[in-house]
């Protein structure tokens, strides 16, 4: 049997790594803009292992007054997800605590519980479904929903998050509404909340107006 | 020159048929069980022009707790745009009136004005977007984005939203919150607000819990 | 109880606005290049409430031709639509005047009908579907059909156009055919139109050849 | 060095099986009603290999009044195509003849020269790109674009074609245009063609009105 | 301030739910036929928190050849999933164990690591990307890649899979290659193994030929 | 009848020029970087029709120890296919040769049979579908699937490929696992080949380890 030719290798080769930078995978270059499907690829040349692995995927600090933390791999952390359709995170929260409202514009959360109880639940105008969650337990809030996730067990709870966006961000209901400078008088119109507890809520996180 | 052969046409015709039921467009059959991509296509041999078109695009209602109507034309209600990924509604408010605080998760919204004014925002967690609007202005909700519309005006005022998908939908704020029978308490713990409040907007929504 | 830590909330924010000029939105910055998915997202230190909004989405000057004007609000004239799936146009029509043949490829075009009558209609290679259309009238033009719109009324008719695509243009077939330099030879040929006819026409719309 | 156990293996094909009949691939059952994404799945216990093979991709008969013949393997011809984005037609034209203007809403075609010599184009209302090609030369025409096929050279021309949909359709100009009932005034109103060449061409491909 | 309209509510609450049956989730109906964008949706009204919630997601039995076990919660085992472009795995690999060469047509694969210590890696033509993972650690491999896991450390392994699609199967190589009747000569000339060595593998993996 | 206004014409020409440029087609600037949709585009005032043609669609040379050739036009090699979703390849296969074990990852191919006669066929854990093809014939391989093709005749085999994406590459399966230097320990215990096998394939195909 013969040496396989090398000039064939090549030729093989060169096309195959050609069409990787585009389409296999594109490592974001975080410092060049973004674009509506991603970020800018990095040269094939410079992408090494490292690109596809993220380290640090650990307990954040639940000390804080929703005792709670969230650690995120999304692309901004992790460039290799760049155009995929997936992120992560991890969810600690302490006795006691609870991750408040929130949705995830354009990406469905999949929770997967790991220590500790959670009740988690999403809405629909006709229904909320909740649920109590246990390590086996995976529970799926369909892209866009407000949700929210509470321990309402002993000791801390942990849950890992998959979600079906390389950035899905987190807009939590009480940063969107009291952290701004809208006017209350407005707030309260479109919330029918009471006007005092609209200003209560705003000395809170930081709003003004 | 010489007459067209029959037999050509009818090649051209029939292989251009089968396409359109599939691909060109796929009126809902709202009758059929519906797919993630939409409702089964209607047969072909019993579509008409009507299936193109939706009467009563006209002002809604105003009299209600809102002083505010939305019509909708959306994929149930004007089965031909199902699989195009756009539907359109009609605002009116009335003096004084708003729209509350709601999402369209997975579709972004665009805002015609027709008459009077309207002051409308969307929030993110680090800025609040918001205009006051007249007759000649546009403004656009990016997909699953919390947003308001309000009456700053006098008189009436309307205006005629389109939408990137064929079933928008509108998750109301209060809606979600307020008119269900998940407990007060996690409702309280979750969003921060008062747990009389929680109660309160409980009791005017038809909540319980 | 306590107020929020300024720490905590920054996490939460500026996690959530890298997120934002990634996803959420992508105001084009019309001076990069473009991609298959759009132009490059502007910086979010520079974006506003006024990259959202869109002013002068008005009549246009029927004085011509076509007795017709289009004002577009496409993506190269409202950036904030960049990577949304939707733009708009209102069209106007004068007594006698009409819209001529056109396709839009790969948007669909939604038509709400605001004042006098329009005759519109769209063609497969079976059937045309067309219908006078009345204020409080919306037609469907599916993705990429051959279409008109005629004033069939008296005085002036307006409607506004919905598209979705944040840059639908506007292929009309006239300038098609009749703009440019191909033989007037292949065009009769390709389109069994008198040769005589397609001289006509180049003459009429700038074509030569 | 053990047999692998019968269990473990069953365990992997029944997952695997189950995956295919949803993602890896979805045969047409033509006879059931289709969807915005294409046809319903076939058993996957019905499948064989029959259903990935299409026989006939051969030679129309070109004695008609075009010199040409499209043969179709789109989805309605082919039903392993259903769902996977791609079909082909093998155009033959016989000398003097042509494929004439036409678009495919949707889909890119791309264009194989095999035999002969055929001069193509398509058109933008700015420019109109156009070549002469022959065997080894490949052309693509960007998806929804009006255009042309001529035999330019002796001979029989041979072209396969690939389109970027399971069911791109053909929609001809003059089919579109001169085969329905639509009132002439109003084709000659938008397309300002002659009211006279209107009327032959309607006689011509099988229109009245 | 008056009690809310019970009319206005059931107006928005109506429109808001036939849009969750639509678009917000489509929770499957595995009895219904698949199409190419997934199953059919379950009805609104049958619909209960419990279809959001999957239990099992536990460590399976790895006593057997691959001293390793895979178990899934795809569309087919939790119906939630339908439509929502995500789904999960549980890894767990015995000491001296791995899961052998195999790819996800479509999907991309997040893992992310628990227990003990994995050394994984995927293929292009011109690299292999492979390292060592620890708790804390996450790797992605893009869709389509071939890829394998080996437990390199101590004591049992265990990851948690995050999918890009609801259903991403898994196509094992061994399978593929040795499990089927396809004859050992074409097997051998494709794969440049020797044909001692295909008999061998077919042996094991039940295939014949 | 007047002259069309120039203004007028100017008016359409401009805003669908300013289109063109962005949807209608994007010429892919190769020394631009790419994104996860595809290459920047080309200015629209530097496209001609050249842009949108490839030469050299011809029979590679199989003198080689395949005895295969694989020509491709990518968007790597035919920069106007970009963003378009669709490609092409020319494969000739002398007698007695054949393209061993390959995937697209993320593109469906569909061969069209030119001259000669193939044996080909793709895999999945419970089925192998294989035929032999004529010219006349079409074989469809759905994306990601693993597949061969074998020049089962007498003399050359030619085959014309076309892809579902604009640039599928090709993973063959010995360049995969025997070009690098990944441990033949790893190779042989998550394949289950023979050790000395793995050893003999990397000398053959130039990997170490």
């Amino acid at each position: 049997m013969k040496i396989f030719p090398t000039l064939f290798l090549i030729t093989f080769l060169s096309f195959s790594t050609s069409y990787a930078s585009v389409n296999d995978f594109c490592v974001a270059d975080l410092k060049a803009p973004d674009t509506p499907s991603g970020y800018h690829c990095k040269p094939l040349a410079n992408i090494t292992s490292d690109d596809f692995v993220f380290h640090g995927f650990v307990a954040g600090d639940t000390k804080n007054s929703f005792n709670a933390a969230l650690s995120s791999a999304f692309v901004t952390d992790f460039p290799g997800l760049n155009g995929l359709g997936i992120s992560a995170a991890r969810l600690d929260i302490a006795e006691g605590g609870s991750i408040p409202m929130h949705t995830h514009p354009g990406a469905t959360e999949l929770l997967i519980m790991v220590q500790g109880e959670i009740t988690a639940g999403f809405f629909t105008t006709s229904a909320v479904f909740s649920k109590t969650l246990k390590p086996g337990d995976l529970m799926v809030f369909p892209q866009g929903m407000l949700h929210f996730q509470v321990n309402s067990g002993k000791g801390q709870a942990t849950a890992f998050l998959a979600f079906s966006s390389a950035n899905p961000g987190a807009q939590l209901l009480d940063l969107l509404l009291f952290s701004n400078n809208l006017s209350s008088e407005i707030v309260a119109q479109t919330t029918f909340l009471d006007f005092a507890q609209v200003k209560k809520l705003k000395a809170r996180f930081g709003g003004r107006g």
